[in-house]
């Protein structure tokens, strides 16, 4: 049986191997989310970046500059990192240029995985199906917030677990501390998010919107797979 | 009101700073159990050492050898990893240098703490009452398995987040996440870890004994402390 372990901070990635895995990134809030939500709508391509001046500098050529630094959208950019701005019916076949405090951090230290792909709740069943394709073993790393565990990504890598367990076998602890959190969460997880640092320091910003849309599954079916270091679907 | 803060791996320990804090270390699975126990049965002291080659160096100078590599008794030394073992006579005002896989190591990372404190389930409760008496932060620092997260130490330190809820505040998402798997897994911790990867690696060399004593609350009411080194109570 494949395994499925979970990497709960871009910080141990130094533990886990690539090589031989498909590696989900995941930033609940709100990156990945954004991405998912963007592909759902026509976007064609994402690069993403660690530094906003390698976004700024893909503005000249075309690309829609996109991305947030603690949770607010870069002064000058075109987009945030609200799923909703990514409906956008102008994004349609587009090009973005994509930067984020956590995200970006996480896709960087999953190269050399046999496949990366980009998961969010609101493509959970579409990834679940997509790792069911190879025999690849599977790793979920989750962006975490500037190097600590969140809940939110926590959960979304437990519900990837409960979705798999016929199918992947728990590696180590982490997977089966996720799929317990989720299972205990998955009835009402802005309710169980409530205390989580991350969901408060958004609350402040004023965006329950997102995250009650962040925390939806199965909204789209897109699956965006990093390539030569662009996502693409 | 005061902060309490979990750091699941020693890995992790340098996004925490530790001057301003009282670090709980834990290693259940069972440096941090056996040294409850030897403290509770009359031990003088403890050393803890990262290598086993400075253990053996003070059994000319009349210390107890103690650890383990990989859950197994070192050879040559007097004691290994059973909490059960330090339960002798013998042992009564004797000192003791102890090296283990993981424990020792979250002790070294804690250094420069205000005060560094052992912790198991044996000793739950005196460890929350002692985190009461002075207005030191709160820091548990999970000894993990080779830098991974585990359960046993993680649900540890929920059960302190939980027993100090009205005293201290969380301060990220670890202690919440530690907490609510806690609060699942208390009425049957043994079954709730029966797919935790460590234990049932300690299970294939037959220690459910140890497992069991292990996960029991409130045996002894000793807090080991750690003073230039050297712990005592």
């Amino acid at each position: 049986m494949k395994t499925i372990d979970v990497c709960l901070s871009p910080e141990l990635m130094h533990l886990y191997t690539v090589h031989d895995r498909t590696v989900v990134v995941v930033d609940i809030l709100r990156a990945t989310s954004c991405m998912t939500t963007a592909f759902a709508h026509g976007i064609a391509s994402i690069t993403p970046f660690a530094k906003m001046e390698d976004c700024l500098a893909l503005k000249d050529k075309g690309y829609f500059t996109a991305g947030e630094r603690d949770g607010k959208k870069v002064e000058g950019f075109d987009l945030g990192n609200s799923p909703f701005e990514y409906m956008d019916e102008k994004l349609k076949g587009q090009k973005i240029a994509f930067t984020t405090t956590n995200g970006t951090q996480a896709i960087a230290k999953s190269i050399g995985a046999q496949e990366i792909i980009i998961g969010s709740f609101l493509n959970l069943s579409a990834v679940a199906d997509y790792l069911l394709t190879d025999a690849n073993n599977v790793l979920v790393v989750c962006a975490g917030w500037k190097g600590r565990v969140n809940l939110e990504d926590t959960l979304f890598a437990g519900a990837l677990v409960e979705l798999l367990k016929e199918h992947t076998q728990p590696d180590c602890d982490a997977p089966v501390a996720a799929q317990h959190l989720y299972n205990q969460a998955k009835h009402d997880m802005v309710d169980f998010l409530k205390d989580s640092s991350h969901v408060r320091r958004l609350a402040k910003l004023n965006i329950y919107k997102d995250i009650q849309f962040c925390l939806t599954a199965d909204q789209y079916t897109v699956v965006p797979v990093l390539k030569d270091g662009v996502l693409a679907v």
